[in-house]
């Protein structure tokens, strides 16, 4: 009936605006139940435990069997590992993968059959499902002894494909794999050119003496490629050169020429390949999302303008203001944005409003959410508005920053002269003592801030939040400190009683009041302007920071089943086991991957590097770099593919984003340095808005002609 | 009279015209005595005798006492070095200092006295020369026995001052460094934040095994200090951290907090400033000298436009087209140019030139030359049309290219398959016959070419000069091969006859094959596309190179000065003195700095890094880095001040110019594709000539009024 037709187009409606806030596509089932279960779907408590379950199905990898999570890294302090039972990890992977599949059904349903055809990423999930089933059952019918266990370098495909935005990204680093493939040719022809002229330039001679450089860098190919790849990455820089260095000097402009033009021409063509396709990235992600806002905002319009009730002019198309208060009512969005949008409604006199109206409306999303902080409180006596003149003043705010690096520069002079001391000689006292008295400040600088302010007032600011937090804990932390110590007395000496040792807590707080500094980055322009980038940047690069996490989980699993076992400590070890931990680690920072190959390619080097770095380990050290070499000579593969992707094009990645964003920021300095005391609620979008095009009707109509499921009158 | 006003007027002209040509500014004396010194100052040979002198000061260090270049680099095999006489190199040195109180006497003379005073360049230039001087006359005094020469540091000056390019880099990177000033700033606060909180992390312990930490890496102040800082250059990446994250993996969060936020964040964010601040760099410079080309050729209209002669009308300013060809005859330019002017003059039927006319005529200089190859030669007969058409083919450079690569390959695999014999064992037959054989085609390819071509066509292809030089460089060591050791044939042995070894021929043959497979680069779009890139960026660079010789050559001294006697070698040593050489080789790339840097820095590792790296010479590597190192504590800040500029502040400045150019060039890529048969004579000037604004004529015209000594009758 018309009843329930105007009711299926309401809740079109709300699931239309619902889509335009969230920046979702719009192309899915329209018909009431399938609605029902899209706002299902899409429901926080949904969403919730979804992400719950990608988290907990990577988070498995850390108790699972050949990892064993320890407070040492070292394999000879370490309590043998918690092993769980066979199928304790498993139910709990088959928990993940129902609520997958329910998800990837939902999905599938919700977009239609024609679309699901059309999707690969949907295809792609049903695969990795039906692999990781499958692998499941092999595992549970060998009782959880078999060595090869696919399923979890698939896990963190589960993270990738739920998020657009990492899929998104992924598709401009797609885009980007030809570019950055003629580089990396380039590089591997510079690579094998000055291969074979190393070969027959430090070939072996009749004088043994003569041919050092050959004898420990050039002795066959696979060396020589491994001594000027390692070059590459500048680990082996001037070693490589010394022995032909120390014979002939001129042997060095070979080596100098290699440098040159590998690590200043081509690695940084990269930077410039990379930065170059991705200059517009940000720009045209926005973009795409401004689209998909205003094709949801139409396509509500259009939907509530086939309503039965308002056949008032065929001709015009319009919306009645009924129709949308109540569509405004159900839909679930900010409430600040609701209300903006029911006051300009009701400003409006008018009872019909037309697509342009209507999309006018709804830019209230795209406005920043300007922020005021509530006002100062107003005091009667003359008294009390001096103090709030006097402590509200920026001066007194300075005052501060000086007292907080004063304490700073106390701390440093203490470390200094504390350094060389024994424990046994050691004194807190005069520590003790400044310290006391700066918190005191603190505290007062705080109290006064607030009365000046007002608390409302002085909570608005995340800088005094941060202050008046760390205030109260290193308050908390000292009275502590004084219950359980005293008051510090010439001769307070650190002895333990309870929880912490007094020289742990004086640690403690010092720690805190060298972080509790920072507040004085806001006072610092350009500060401020660097860690405001830095913050937007941190924003941008989640999709990143994501895709990252993906290849590196990817990785990390493959090496601790590839190199599972390489590790057996000798001697009076408690536990014998391999050490997937350590391995894991040594992929931690891009940076230490340098050294990762180096230790990792050169036999020779590894003695020494052991006996320099280890210490007391040596023997562990040893075996381990040894056997994982002798086992898996192809493991340069596997670490030159790492070094790739983190090192080399992850860096490049981060800093063509940086370049991006900092540059766009610093255009606008100017502009904006009128504006500074307005803090705005920042987002990308807002930051491109100016530069962004704003859809024609003619796109959003075909675009909406074009949708799958919705059938428009007209 | 009104002759030798015009003659001087002509004069002027041509000194302008020159001026424009070579992109110099024209404020310098008119007359005609100044224009004649002007003329013979900027002639060829006097700039050449200033560039060997220039060169000459500069490589005195060479040779002078404590320097002492040898083909060894190794002290103990080192024979004496040859020290010059007292009085050789600084009667050398005299003679230069005579050439440059010369030059800039000229310079100031030409420039005139008021704008000699505004001229710091030329102030700084006449105070080096004295000190110089003056410090020439104590070296004298002291019979060259003095250890402390300042002059020497001062040398590079002459270098700087002399390139108008270097200068105006220069100032270019003196605007950027206040923004640079504020990132190190940054970088300085964060790594003195972390260094405290570093110092209360691992803070020394009651138990002795727990804090290997504190003992190794943050032992005091400086200690801590000096560990963040090389964990900032990466170099003791991993290292660094491994005692702590033995003790409990929760400590890496601090190493890898501190390494983001150092490495990934501030240090690319100086790339980024340097970027943002250099992205208008070319493009102003190229402005600049468009504006002085066209000022000078004004300057020219202007004087020949006062010329007696041409009274006609007072109101158009005109110039006659005789007194134009009379000044074309005498001023020095390219020929191809100045034909080119003369053509357009004849065709220009007129008898007056206006001054849009005028400039008109000489926008033939902005041009590109556009290279014409000579035709091929016609033969009659059918056949050599046949061989002609096959020979003359793109397939037929293709087919040769795949014969180059077949002899790489199999110069690889024998150096393969020979890699493990004995040099007794190997036989030469092998390879021998091959590269004979291969040789044997690149000639008979090359006459083919030169058949098909014609000679003239064929030498103007610079990808066929390179293959025909070389081939025939081939040709020749192969038949002298075969003089000397007869044909290949099995058991062909290398034995050492005459000049080379056989063995010696053959590798010298292999490398020249190596080098010119390098002919395939502009057969490959991308390949070619990157390295016109960095010719470009090359001919870019030079300014840039100048400005790092200069510092480097400043460090180098100083170093020299500093660290002289930190090395005597011990024991069986024939040569007890200094290792400047060695010194000054720590210096070269600026990515070796950082071993240096670990080296210096820490005591400790020099042991085992001495051990690994020298093997024999442990004992000389030891003494010499904790010589340096206990004497010279302080040396720590020369080397963090080499390491900021060379490896942080200049590697920078490349990657932003590396950028610029890139990005510059791609974005035209595709425009440039449809022209790509026809070769261009690239320049800077060019590249951005569409970007170009011309000066307007009232700017021109200000410019010219201000000029301190021309008088315009206008």
């Amino acid at each position: 009936g018309a009843g329930a037709d105007n009711d299926l187009c309401i809740n079109q409606a709300i699931v239309f605006i619902e889509d335009a806030i969230q920046y979702r596509s719009i192309n899915h089932r329209v018909d009431s139940k399938s609605l029902w279960l899209y706002r299902w779907y899409y429901s926080k408590t949904c969403q919730w435990i979804l992400s719950l379950t990608i988290t907990v199905i990577l988070a498995l990898a850390f108790i699972e069997e050949p990892s064993s999570l320890s407070v040492t890294s070292d394999v000879r302090y370490r309590l043998p590992a918690w092993n769980p039972p066979c199928g304790l990890t498993e139910s709990l992977e088959l928990l993940c993968f129902l609520v997958f599949v329910l998800d990837v059904s939902v999905k599938s349903y919700l977009i239609g059959w024609k679309e699901f055809w059309k999707n690969k990423w949907l295809m792609a999930y049903i695969l990795t499902l039906i692999v990781s089933l499958a692998d499941w059952i092999v595992s549970l019918s060998f009782f959880c002894k078999e060595s090869v266990r696919i399923r979890r370098i698939l896990r963190p495909f589960f993270l990738l494909q739920n998020s657009s935005m990492m899929k998104k990204t992924l598709k401009s680093i797609n885009s980007t794999l030809p570019e950055m493939a003629s580089v990396v040719l380039l590089l591997a022809v510079h690579l094998s050119l000055f291969t074979m002229f190393a070969m027959l330039l430090f070939a072996r001679t009749k004088d043994n003496q003569q041919d050092k450089e050959w004898v420990v860098y050039f002795r066959n190919l696979p060396e020589s490629l491994t001594s000027l790849l390692v070059l590459l990455t500048t680990a082996n820089n001037p070693d490589v050169m010394i022995p032909a260095y120390s014979k002939n000097r001129a042997y060095s402009i070979f080596f100098i020429l290699f440098t040159v033009l590998g690590n200043l021409f081509l690695m940084n063509l990269l930077t410039a390949i990379i930065y170059n396709q991705f200059r517009g990235y940000l720009l045209k992600s926005v973009q795409s999302s401004l689209f998909r806002r205003r094709l949801g905002i139409r396509a509500a319009f259009e939907v509530l303008s086939s309503l039965k009730e308002t056949p008032a002019s065929a001709q015009q198309c319009c919306v009645s203001v009924g129709a949308l208060l109540q569509v405004l009512q159900k839909a679930e969005m900010d409430s600040r944005c609701k209300q903006a949008i029911m006051r300009s409604l009701k400003m409006c006199s008018c009872d019909q409003l037309s697509a342009a109206q209507f999309q006018k409306l709804f830019e209230e999303l795209d406005k920043d959410a300007i922020k005021q902080h509530p006002p100062s409180p107003e005091y009667q006596s003359r008294f009390m508005q001096k103090m709030q003149f006097a402590f509200g003043h920026p001066y007194f705010g300075y005052l501060g920053n000086v007292v907080a690096l004063a304490n700073i520069i106390s701390i440093c002079v203490v470390l200094v002269m504390d350094a060389d001391k024994q424990l046994s000689e050691r004194d807190d006292f005069f520590l003790g003592a400044i310290n006391c008295f700066f918190i005191l400040y603190y505290l007062l600088e705080m109290l006064l801030k607030i009365l000046a302010m007002g608390l409302k007032r002085y909570l608005s600011y995340p800088s005094n939040r941060f202050d008046g937090l760390l205030t109260v804990i290193l308050l908390i932390l000292e009275i502590a400190t004084f219950a359980v110590y005293g008051f510090p007395h010439p001769g307070w000496r650190p002895e333990f009683m309870g929880l912490l040792s007094l020289w742990d807590m004086v640690r403690l707080v010092n720690m805190l009041i060298v972080f509790r500094f920072l507040r004085i980055i806001p006072n610092m322009k350009f500060m401020a302007l660097v860690v405001t980038t830095l913050l937007d940047l941190v924003k941008n690069l989640r999709a990143f920071a994501g895709i990252l996490l993906v290849v590196f989980y990817a990785f990390a699993i493959t090496g601790i089943m590839l190199f599972k076992g390489a590790v057996v400590p000798l001697g009076n070890t408690r536990y014998i086991g391999n050490k997937p931990n350590a391995f894991v680690f040594s992929l931690w920072a891009p940076f230490s991957i340098k050294k990762v190959v180096v230790l990792y390619f050169k036999e020779k080097n590894v003695i020494s590097w052991c006996s320099a770095h280890f210490q007391a380990e040596v023997i562990y050290c040893l075996l381990y770099a040894l056997s994982v070499l002798l086992i898996y000579r192809w493991a340069k593969i596997y670490f030159v593919a790492w070094w790739l992707i983190s090192s080399v094009i992850w860096v490049n990645l981060f800093v063509a984003l940086l370049l991006e964003n900092f540059i766009h920021k610093w255009d606008r300095r100017c502009q904006r340095e009128s504006l500074s005391d307005i803090e705005y609620q920042r987002t990308v979008e807002l930051m491109f808005r100016d530069v962004l095009e704003e859809p024609t009707e003619e796109e959003l109509m075909e675009k909406l002609h074009q949708h799958p499921h919705l059938q428009l009158c007209r």
